[in-house]
């Protein structure tokens, strides 16, 4: 077809793929390419950024793992149910994408994962001796992705329940270590998030982890990004206190506010709040929403920052802050904010912009960290620049050489 | 005095000197140079920023103009005792410069005031037929207050109540024809605020609009400040409220999250708030904190921003702000904020700085309105950019400049 | 048919049909009978209280007057739509339902309303010289219902928009002299909330003012319902703000806590936002919103009340308040709150309690004004007790004889 | 003298003395009594109650057990400097009985306590083998109190900080049990709290808990009660977020609203802060905040309570509840609210008012658990009634029996 030799065809691998927020990147982009919803939310649409040659909408192919059996459109049908977003009318319009794309979609891997994540996995998953069998599984299923749809290139990204904390040991210093083990059975060298990393990298994908999750931070996942060429770039997206806490924090410090305490207590519901209902994978997000205050105010304040599930909210969350900061003459004051916020939708134009903007990359030749996104991670890789604003400055002047080029 | 010799001494007039923020920039220098308290809330103290060489609090010499007969002292006193600031043994032991300091504060003028601000006054205040008359009685108290302490320079900055709105005509569009103007009895050209600017600067003198009164607004004035080599700066301190505006409105244009409509409450009691209880002189407040968020948005939102003097709050503010927004797929979602601050605290520090800014850029030789302090108005001259951190990117920029200067 | 020959069938006659509260009432009921919702959020379903032979949620027929030309399904979906509520599902299940009742909506009239109401009114709606003609006009329609629908009893419910304050006269202290008066063309003597109340009880049907508007206010009225026997009850529904301040209050009266100042910020979309934007509107709502404090802590503290239109939150309404009070030794503490209510959610299902009470009181020849439902009313007629537990003890009290009679 | 003929004196023994509770009280009824402060805060001087015969501020003698070496006046400046509460110039004033009554307090006991109770304990601290011993100690120094100042009556009231939980075991069934094992060195019998609860009934002395620890929970100390004819009252005062719990929850109840999460997190400084912010501790307060719910709703929400220290908060307190409810056809609304309270000036007064009842209803002859002051307590003795408003209505029927006799 004509209008086909025109345009590249890419693929967006999700891991985790019928959770929340990879059911809304998929009724994302199917609304979007059909013209029933704007692009408000993305970054990548936004007024007041240059735009290099990104991937359209319509442009994107969609599949994925998940450890349970399910698809697309039940999974937006039940967000639209519970938690109130989309409409029933635009499911039933995006219905032939959703279909299509969840027929991409394999079973993944829980390889230690934890009671928290596998009580959601579906019978028969297939399980694997060591991580390298499950790499081999993974690879196997992203190379027919690609060819049976033709596509010149695929991003992998990671959007998957928050896994326990894992701790790197000398077989993460180094590439060669790392592969000299990945056959091991005792103690597999990788969890699943490091799987789904090296699977990617390995076939010279791009690579995005939008989790707190362990994924691919490590010297030695670094150096296997250099060497296929492939940029990556994580970790976990920041998309509501946090991103309020790098936005607000350097307010305080610019105006010599010494700030006392900061807690911060966050109630959701949903898929991903009784994930975070477990206190080990609790333990990896808190971690990660908890590092910003002390690397922008150059001291660290008392802080508290609560995760608990609150089935009713179903995908919605309320954050409520309370900053107890002093001013002039020892005086002390308060600010307390509270966000409503829908995970799913807050995520999921991120994850899409994070994809085009990771596939760019790649076309580009860019290899390694990709530290110029730090602006939409909790953790950025590559930067310890938490300030939102200057994270935002990186970002726009690297739009900005990007669109030159 | 050999220590004299070391030092410059420099002049800090205040209009409205006995107001909340007039007396708690008195306990703030006297404090300081005390070794009393620490310079949190200084932003020219930061850690964060270069240090160009700001004069000491132990260089200033505080005096002003008042409508009102009464002390520094008292005047902490109350707000001690109103409003839970400072402590009675601080105040205690900066009583002799709040004694010496009162006694250089003159009476002041209330030409085109209204209602809403005479009230305060004291009988006897000197009367002027016209504002040339007042300016000339303005210009000699501050020719006496320099010479009587020997001071280098003097630095004017207007922390009266807000007057009512004042609309420039035709004569405000050259000095020329202000000038010519200056003698008019019917309709004057220029009401209070204007007279002291118009003072300061014919005078040589550095000159800050704190207030969202008229001030130093129109081409005349520039023209004269360029005349007379002066830098000054305005005007309507950001201290709270619109402060937090111009923060967070910078992170939903980044994140392209469309802002339905903003909402702003803000209760407060104190000096201030009865004033602004007034409809004229709230008029002129509302509208300065209204301008934000088009100019950093792109658009204009619903908005709505009240002020209401609630008198059992004293000198404290409460700001409820309601921010509602719509994200990807057309979701709405909201953020709420409480600030709970003390105005005459927030303030007291912005002034000592803009003293220290203004002082310094005179000494430098700068001339005419000084926009690298935007970030610390909210209706900045010399530039339309409301977004603060590109505001504080400015400033950062200009302190690193002068500190190598 | 047998099954009909053991029921009542009973009419609510909805004032303002086809407004949000009118159309929940609508979904409500029908969906009720359907069994396709719970009883959740009715008052007489709660399980505190005793209940009376109430109508049970099938034996009602809907109809009712309203100024626009429009449907039940058409105004249930543009909720659905713009507001959340319902589901599109539960619309078409009950479909048949909504489209015959709206059968039974007539158009109604605007005499005495402003242009804030009468901006909304279809074209073609029927003109009356003077309140008398108005009045035969609603009563034609009512027989006509009820005789069509074959019902024993018929109640008429305001739902309708809050019309400007309307102050009585002379002509309202004796039902002889308001009679006198009906046939007057200059300056009516009724508004049109009051054109259908004297309809409705000079037919001996009972009646509930769910709004501020004039309504049944006045001896004369109250004479018209003790010589016809009928029940009314009034007025205003205390749905949100109002019903927390009459919570609230009564917690820091018992503990003697000083409230110095009750400040309450209403913000909301909708209909009833729109109309209420304007200020004669708004005066009605705010005066009955504010009533209650010094009724129940026995002073006037410093209170406000705002009510602000915006549009982004359709028929939802956000409420902050800020309470300041003083404790023990003088120390000044706070509270504030929001409230996240849906107007017509919270109001429909008080409506059809008071539809049921005033229909059972009627079968019990109870008339007059109904002070034991106070509970349900910002400004109760009959009593001025404010206080919400005391009005709940009234109530609970009545049920109680009620059930026992 | 004349004058004391016409007074009782009465003695007010305080557990934790010179606490910020404890202190609070010294410092209100010593400024009562100089008429410096007014009653506002005291419900036993609210204007809707009836006023039996009450023991006026000025008859009061103050003394106590503490198990730190402090006095009165210390701790009140610590307060005032600290949280700002009083002023100085209040504190200087009340020196007199402050000094005195500080000569008044014993050192207490540590039986039982925990780490967090006995890290504030001052050296020197008596020690005892077995409660029976300890309790004899505590006797001796209530009849000296008693003695040396010529008091009609004494009563006790527990103020100290929260115990971990203490479970009863069979020896508490009975007092002949109870007895018998008071002698007993292993696993002491009684905890600190129920060593002094023991030591006040067995000498005839009303007994108050204010706190959630074990005290007189128990049917041996209900016989004891009863066997001496004292009164006793708790436990567990009910100043903040608990008070506004039960005054909500009847209004969600009364309006068939389903309460689906109520969720409370608490931050506080102050000496109670940091004893709550050991995890035993904690348990004892959570659990006694967290039972109201399912009593008055009928039903059980999913709720949370969470109590974090805070330490530049001091003695200040702030609560944020969110409450999700689900109103009528299934919507889900939201209130939230924030509690900004100084838990000394909420609690002291409450104190004073039980001090106050117990003493007269010693007077009176009444005799065991005083059920009639459930409404001062979150975890009331003698009643399962959680709802306030039924509570008051209990309380204020008492009152008016008691005014009557």
């Amino acid at each position: 077809m004509v209008v086909m030799a025109n345009h590249r065809r890419v693929g967006l691998w999700l891991i985790g793929a019928f959770g929340g927020v990879g059911s809304t990147v998929a009724m994302g982009l199917a609304a979007m390419s059909r013209g029933l919803t704007s692009t408000t939310g993305l970054v990548t649409a936004g007024p007041t950024t240059s735009r290099p040659d990104f991937d359209a909408p319509a442009d994107f192919v969609i599949g994925g793992h998940d450890i349970r059996k399910s698809c697309f459109k039940e999974s937006a049908l039940g967000l639209n149910e519970r938690s109130g977003i989309f409409t029933a009318r635009m499911i039933e319009a995006c219905s032939p994408d959703l279909q299509a794309w969840s027929e991409n979609v394999q079973l993944g891997t829980v390889l230690q994962s934890n009671e928290a994540i596998t009580a959601m996995a579906s019978s028969g998953l297939p399980t694997a001796k060591h991580p390298r069998e499950a790499i081999d599984r993974v690879q196997a299923d992203l190379k027919a992705f690609q060819k049976k749809h033709d596509l010149e290139q695929v991003v992998v990204v990671n959007v998957a329940s928050t896994e326990p904390p894992f701790v790197a040991g000398p077989e993460h210093q180094s590439l060669a270590a790392l592969q000299a083990a990945l056959s091991r059975v005792e103690n597999p060298v990788l969890p699943a998030s490091g799987i789904y990393a090296y699977a990617a990298m390995d076939l010279g994908l791009a690579y995005v982890n939008f989790t707190p999750s362990f994924g691919a931070t490590s010297p030695a996942m670094n150096e296997l990004a250099l060497l296929k060429k492939v940029p990556y770039a994580g970790q976990d997206g920041k998309t509501g206190e946090t991103l309020l806490k790098t936005v607000l924090a350097p307010m305080f410090a610019a105006r010599n506010l010494k700030v006392h305490s900061w807690i911060g207590h966050n109630i959701l519901g949903g898929g991903d709040g009784r994930v975070l209902n477990n206190p080990e994978n609790k333990a990896s997000k808190v971690k990660s929403k908890d590092a910003s205050l002390p690397a922008i105010l150059g001291y660290k304040p008392q802080s508290l920052v609560s995760i608990e599930y609150v089935e009713s909210l179903d995908d919605w969350k309320t954050a409520w802050d309370h900053i107890h900061f002093e001013g002039f003459l020892g005086t002390k004051m308060a600010m307390q904010f509270t966000w409503q916020g829908c995970d799913s939708i807050l995520a999921a134009p991120l994850v899409i912009d994070l994809a085009r903007l990771a596939l760019f990359a790649r076309r580009q030749g860019q290899a390694g960290v990709m530290a110029e996104v730090a602006c939409f991670f909790k953790s950025p890789l590559g930067t310890t620049e938490q300030d939102f604003f200057r994270q935002w400055k990186m970002f726009e002047e690297y739009l900005g050489r990007a669109a030159r080029s």
